[in-house]
């Protein structure tokens, strides 16, 4: 079997964790990292501000910010390579994929879409469960982990130097906000608290905020998940499930992404999120070992 | 949208939560139920010996043994129905979906096979965690509840009148089994006792054996299942994933084979599992609904 040229776009916090994915896969090659701004090479990995250097690529994950998500995988798909994105912001996946799905299918190319834990695997334990129990409520509580939107508005209030905005679980889909911030001199702290629990961001949560010495001091990668959905199994009610992980955040979705390539080459030309993709096309085994230990 | 029309070859324990099931999806109709001995309509529920006194039927649920599964399968397909199954024999799988992959084949009908909760959902699970943490250890605990193949095993031995063996987990896929019998007159418990202890299907476990004057009087249909994974992502290991359920058994084992006929709509002929078919497809509602709503 020809193993699969993979190039990381973007090395970021996620584009670290892919290289590391890519290399553990028995099945795929690095072909290399994708920057900007040319960079040095990172040991033996090739680093180029031109993804054509790097030579055959059969996909590119999309590690860049969800914002220029659509803008680089039109440019890859164009150029017939399938691509693999993390993007997040729920409201508009669906238009990311008839746009997407429009511009693979001239070319031939494949691309997974929304490939992390959420949307991403959680999407297909949330499709999974509705197929088990079609009536019902499914409940996704989040954390403890740092949510990076909410850090980020944080971090443009005026006065603040750094911030972390933590997402704590209280059940039910409901979320308390703890926010750790770090002051520039002569900050008013009511001030910068006041501004915070007024923000569209944290005003319909309960929010916390506390002031630190040093942000960095508390940030860890850790998140997690807890889904639950109490349903009705044809018509028999109280059927009850459960889903939990605790797990690094940049590596699980690296590690989805880099399944999802794989996923990539076994797929139709055209935009797919991962609930449309068979389980076993994310395996590194062929469908006789698959059914044979997992089934 | 014509709706799909369902039989329900069986009306044992899984063929009546099978009806109920149909009735409930809306996008389904109930074309009657199949039984081997001729008996009365149930309600205005046609109930006949031979399929085709049933007029179209695009699918057929078939909820008899196991044992018969292959045979049911092959006659359906050969007539051109999409037949669903929930073939629990975990070894022989691949080569019952070898088989009705022929035979669907040359209809172009499809077969959705072992599409109950283990195999079946738990597989999709199972798949699913892999893509996730490609290296690491599942373990699958199953209960507090019934397993009917040993209860069977227990019923057969000389002297037991009636039996029930529960299914206690004790994790890392360890089980202990508790057996309730019920003996015929001057029997002697502690042979019976020897003898459930000595039977393969019982003597790698920790077993108890306890006598009872009524079995029935212990017997529910609730099931649980702790499916645990501990992996490496990449290279980042103890990414920690946990799958819980606690449901009415027949019922959601007929519920999944009731989205596993909407499915089996949705297919190219030939014969699947769980994990080969993308998620999307087992739900009622169309993929932009699914994808705004669960992705």
């Amino acid at each position: 079997m020809e193993k699969i040229r993979v190039a990381v776009v973007g090395y970021g916090n996620i584009g670290k964790y892919a290289v590391s994915a890519v290399l553990a896969a028995k099945d795929m090659v690095l072909a290399g990292v994708v920057r900007r701004e040319p960079d040095d090479d990172i040991g033996d990995i090739k680093v180029v501000t031109d993804i054509k250097e790097l030579g055959t690529v059969d996909v590119a994950l999309l590690c860049s910010p969800t914002r220029t998500i659509e803008e680089e995988a039109v440019k890859y798909l164009k150029m017939g390579i399938n691509t693999v994105d993390s993007y997040d912001i729920h409201s508009t996946i669906y238009e990311l994929k008839l746009m997407l799905e429009k511009v693979a299918k001239e070319t031939g190319a494949v691309a997974v879409i929304s490939a992390g834990w959420d949307p991403g695997s959680d999407s297909v334990v949330r499709a999974l469960l509705e197929a088990c129990a079609p009536k019902g409520i499914t409940y996704t509580n989040f954390g403890p982990g740092m949510s990076m939107g909410h850090t980020v508005a944080v971090k443009a209030k005026e006065g603040v130097k750094n911030a972390l905005s933590m997402t704590i679980p209280v059940g039910t889909s409901i979320h308390r906000r703890i926010v750790y911030v770090e002051l520039n001199d002569g900050v008013n702290f009511s001030d910068v608290e006041k501004a915070i629990k007024q923000d569209p961001y944290f005003s319909s949560d309960e929010t916390h905020v506390i002031q630190v010495s040093d942000v960095n001091e508390y940030i860890d990668k850790g998140h997690g998940v807890n889904m639950v959905r109490k349903g009705v199994s044809g018509q028999t009610d109280n059927q009850l499930f459960e889903f939990n992980m605790k797990i690094n955040n940049p590596a699980l979705t690296a590690q989805i992404m880099v399944s999802s390539a794989r996923a990539s080459k076994r797929q139709a030309p055209g935009a797919y999120t991962m609930i449309e993709i068979p389980m076993v096309d994310f395996l590194d085994m062929d469908k006789e070992t698959a059914i044979r230990r997992l089934v």
